[in-house]
């Protein structure tokens, strides 16, 4: 941690600093600057409590020096992570498409998309049992008995299934179906209670980004949980928050390459959700593709325009089979397959 | 709800919108323009689902008329609400100061913050046993022995307690303590189950705005707990995230006249969590003030210095007795006391 | 338009307002609903005044349906508009690629860099000679001496050039030295005078978004060239300015296909200035076509460290001559060449 | 300047960097610590360019200490700047509120409104002869027929006037017509050749914040003014651009305090422009006075329904008087007067 004292710093602000840090457990270095005086804390400056050096009479500013998050990063883990989803592998050279209907209606409809699904080329499904919506007048959900249907339909054709946990004292049925991705979603992204909770479980945990979290906070909701034990963690970019109303979310793609470098975990993307309208779907989903993402969560429904919700944002079977095609050639441009 | 259908818009097409409309159980005005023809849904239109139009063939957009909430309107209650917490009104002329430490450290800190808070003239107390931090490796608040503390010492000065309740399965807990107002943090805005949990209970809750929700997301957010049966809904405006950087938050002192006029509700702010500095603090009070909050949420702390937490933004009880003087002028300026 | 009056409007306030439509020139339509009355405004809507309808008693809101603008539209002119620039055809199937570096520096540099541009595949040339510095203490770029650089670099090498005029009062200067291509910074976006000016002469136009400027604002910055009478426009998403620090901006890939819906002009992208750091740009920039761009504009410097600005960004020769292998595999999966 | 090395940094990296330092005529000195080796630049950094720095091998960040600009900064300038607009004191104990029409319309509308700006007890006025509109279709001023109409109306009661300039071509009419205060727009904020013509003027220029410029970036545009000679600069809030669409802007109250410990030149507020209907402008005024802005720039017309702009905007004449009486109870409260 730097610390830069204001130009009025007297010597005995600038000792009572050096005190301080010391106190942490850390060195101090003191550069006498021209204008201003700095000082280095050396040594393991997660210790120190970043306000209370800020409320030191002579502190002008501080800033960290190393990343508050660690399990997370790939200094600590120079390798890429793939994540075996019950069989199927994410992280690694094979971009993987979850597909699937934003949320479960009725056993026949999770049949027929089930069977799309696969009928595409996917190797995974997601779709909603519990759902956030923004009223509560809205259809919340068919529940436990969603789940049921999923897990039905999705097993009759070898598909593991992707689904969002929202209530922590839902996690045990969740565990009791066998959900084989639990789904974390923008809103619950600094759900801290819940995060503890999933990071104690073993299994994969897809983190969605929230709707306005930097890069650094959400690198922290996942140290969260992969501070509980859990290290099967898969970041989700869905699209964030901006001055912009044409669409719904701005699909941050630059978020793609950044995360790769900065950690070790897979990274996928929601296309659907950014832009909230099947007819952007296509593009988005190429450009995150082509930007590096190891993965895509794509919302299909066998009839869209019957879907109970978000039937403005699904594509057709026929629309998800033309998007496998255009994706392969996209990944095979850079080295992957899918 | 207005449909706007595209310019190519086929008769068949504009025939099914309205035959979509009608099976709402709504009624249809079509309205044939230049350029395009206008489908005005007459009726409920909460009962119309929104995507589905905007799915169908032919329509450009629609436009909700009616705001999609309802108890925490003006419309459907037209006087203030006052909320009666445990004798102290919140939601009259009276602006209330809710003031505290960040968090709950110590019997002995908890004491003295009391009596500083009681002898500034303040009638209801803050603190906070169980914190949301964004490190999983920072002080993660005292817990239940926390709210032991805080309840003792806010007895002894006879002061309604403030505090924020973040796991669902706390809820038992936080009333057999008998926690005067349930504070629901920025990041739980959107705990859809959270929220209809305290909405369940018969507590004052103060719903902090989501650091990115726009005012109709807030207020939807409360008409969950309003639909669940509790109407002791307090609004708290905390600051909201923008590009600049110069300063944690930006308060959103526009929020406060626009809040007023679309809720019959009480609005509140915390200018301690806005700005992120204690320098910054008053100025942002007496704005606040100004601008027509009911009451304000104040971090203070006996030793600001030696906080666990948030250390660089709490007022010390001599500052904070000066902004309650400030604050009363300006109350009085607008016909309000404090 | 349609303007909706408050539940509360009296009679009088409807019939003042429908005659104030009429006074524009318009019809009205009455709907009267269950909880509002609704007024359409059937007709020519852009002669109406919106804030003063909104300023009239009883009225709660005002919504547009036509579009503001109208040259730049697709609704105006279906075809894709494929601009000549000096015999390079731009937005139709070919993806151009404009490369070079961020400012003219000296002949050598320049002669080197034509030379990589042209080697590397690319059909057009960048440079800056006016440079927009944050700072008045920063390198303000070469000006007209650097006009004659580029000019002299780019036609031994037969490439168009494309440059950033920021006065108005050097527009004579760019038609004297032959400018193919007049680029309108970011902050220049909405310079309406800027605008009009560029409007009148007879060269293509690259229309930088501002920073935090709507898909709207921009049609409608790109409607005040066009109604001049150039209609030569290129629309360049460059990043936009969100809440996230970890990179400079948001390269709004969404943005390109929802332009490309809207207008029938060509849209390009600047992965340099989105990311900017240089080893972003081929994540970027791979994304940026396969969501449809019809170009982009890069950075690229004979020796990127020794760049006099932006040297953290700019593109070696290799690192382009890379890159233009992965774009055209990006552009024949959707049809295109480059 | 402190330069951060990343882990795997070498030491001939190191030394590289260090030598680039020298180059630019400062010390280094180098700490060494577990993870990360630092190097601290020693002597005026402001000669650094940072981009080369970060473009070096084995730099992981850099970050500058010393503020990038100097003239406007307290650090050089401790006490309050007063400036002298012909007569009228702006920066010191007495807060002044600017009021007028968003833009000149008549001879009558402005002798009109000049009477009740002074009526009210307000000191100076505002009108704009020349407007910036989003629309190159919408009314665009009276030119500079509409400076002569200021004039005329101004003068008859002694008021010093307030009027934009888009156009660096208008610069010498508006020294001829004697415009006492010439305004940026927010559009302008970094156009940068028309901030350079107005620092070589002996006028007070009032800069508008741009709609999503940060505090550090609108120093350095006034810094751009100071740089050319002219230190007589206003800085105007006017609201900033965010997420939320309830409201066209949202006043930034925080710019305040923060820019008055951070600059020794005045800071005044628009609230007319930020929330963009009349009804927000007496909380909004009352919120920026209470936070310490040294003025307020307020639109009012004589009727405000038959404004030819803005027209939801404007303030009646009643609605200043009663308005101006708030704020100085407001001022009392703090200190001043108005």
């Amino acid at each position: 941690m730097i610390i830069v004292m204001s130009p009025e710093a007297t010597e005995q602000q600038i000792e009572a600093v050096v005190k301080k840090i010391q106190e942490y457990g850390c060195d101090a270095n003191i550069s006498r600057g021209v204008e201003r005086t700095l000082i280095g804390a050396i040594g393991d400056e997660r210790r120190i409590n970043q306000e209370t050096i800020d409320a030191m009479q002579g502190v002008e500013q501080s800033m960290h020096i190393v990343k508050p998050y660690k399990i997370v990063t790939r200094e600590w883990h120079k390798e890429n992570t793939v994540i075996d989803i019950s069989g199927v592998p994410l992280g690694g050279n094979t971009v993987q498409v979850i597909a699937g209907p934003c949320s479960v209606e009725t056993q026949p409809q999770m049949d027929a998309a089930a069977h799309y699904v696969k009928a595409a080329g996917c190797r995974l499904m997601r779709g909603g049992a519990f759902k956030p919506r923004t009223s509560p007048y809205a259809f919340q959900g068919k529940g436990v008995e969603g789940l049921e249907m999923f897990r039905r339909a999705a097993d009759a054709e070898g598909l593991p299934i992707v689904t969002e946990l929202m209530d922590v004292r839902m996690l045990e049925t969740f565990m009791e179906w066998n959900v084989d991705v639990i789904q974390i979603g923008t809103r619950n992204m600094q759900n801290f209670d819940l995060l503890k909770e999933v990071g104690r479980v073993n299994k994969p945990v897809i983190l969605k980004r929230g709707m306005s979290a930097t890069i650094s906070e959400w690198l922290m909701a996942a140290e969260y949980i992969a501070a509980g034990g859990n290290h099967n963690i898969i970041f989700c970019e869905r699209g964030i928050r901006t001055f912009e109303t044409a669409y719904r979310n701005v699909l941050d793609v630059t978020a793609i390459p950044v995360l790769k470098r900065e950690t070790h975990l897979p990274v996928i993307v929601d296309p659907s959700h950014a832009g909230g309208k099947a007819w952007m779907v296509p593009a988005l989903a190429r450009a995150a593709v082509a930007a590096g993402a190891d993965g895509l969560l794509v919302e299909m429904h066998p009839v869209p325009c019957d879907a109970w919700c978000d039937a403005d944002q699904a594509l057709s079977p026929e629309e998800l089979q033309q998007l496998m095609r255009e994706l392969a050639g996209v990944a095979q441009v850079i080295g992957r397959d899918i």
